[in-house]
């Protein structure tokens, strides 16, 4: 009988944690089951806006936000590139795999990411999308354990 | 090659939601997997020193505290009793199963149980152990995300 697929969405960043996240999902939720799963990698780029003025509040040139702009491009791309050698080093080859880049505040991209493409299982490192923005707008983690309509595994790098 | 255990323990009470978290363990960390998993059933009744005062600050006599020690284990049975029917009722006859019961604060005893009985991943319901202890101590479910070592499930009921 042929299974309905199940998605399971791991929210990745830069940090270790939630590439141990994504390990643990492979492991714990896909690798070694017989079910039709397929793993969405999902990255969340900060939204433009937040680079259009420095912390004294000028306008940067179009020049520094092309720069920026590019950084962010490039950090996404490293970011998968890393998920990729993860994934590549289980032996379970098959796994299909959807990568979503999306923009905005983490929190509202991760939760909206999760309903509009259909997630069953959310995952995601509890310490996610950085230290500094976690003290000032609260934990990204916490926010989707509150508004994701789904399961949503927080995973902690031992 | 033997695979190592995994432990899934799953925290359980008097509500759907908690039923819910455990099929949904059964379905995505259990069942159809080709490893070596342990279901573990926690369930934590109230301490007894909850009883031993009413609201009014009148001590209770020693009969009524037996009735209501006598009323926690019958809940915890038939809460046992739900679980069981549950999980036989999946095709997966061979779900090795331990059942724990503990005593205490739930968020607590949940995070030590955790921590002493060795669980790769906790799950729980999002809203359990009561609505009126959540409005008074704080969420079980925030409590364990925060503070349990391993990777913590929060499931919420459809």
């Amino acid at each position: 009988m042929e299974k309905r697929e199940r998605k399971i969405m791991v929210a990745i960043d830069e940090s270790e944690e939630s590439m141990y996240a994504l390990s643990w999902s492979i492991s714990n939720l896909i690798a070694d089951t017989n079910n039709n799963n397929k793993l969405v990698l999902l990255y969340v780029k900060p939204p433009s806006a937040v680079y259009s003025l420095d912390s004294a509040g000028y306008i940067f040139s179009n020049d520094t936000i092309d720069t920026l702009e590019n950084y962010s491009s490039q950090l996404a791309k490293s970011v998968m590139k890393r998920a990729e050698a993860i994934y590549r080093n289980f032996d379970d080859t098959d796994i299909n795999i959807e990568k979503v880049v999306g923009t905005g505040d983490a929190k509202n991209v991760i939760c909206n990411a999760a309903k509009k493409l259909g997630a069953d299982t959310l995952v995601m490192g509890s310490h996610g999308y950085g230290f500094i923005k976690r003290a000032l707008l609260g934990s990204v983690s916490d926010y989707c354990v509150k508004n994701a309509k789904c399961p949503v595994v927080i995973v902690k790098q031992p």
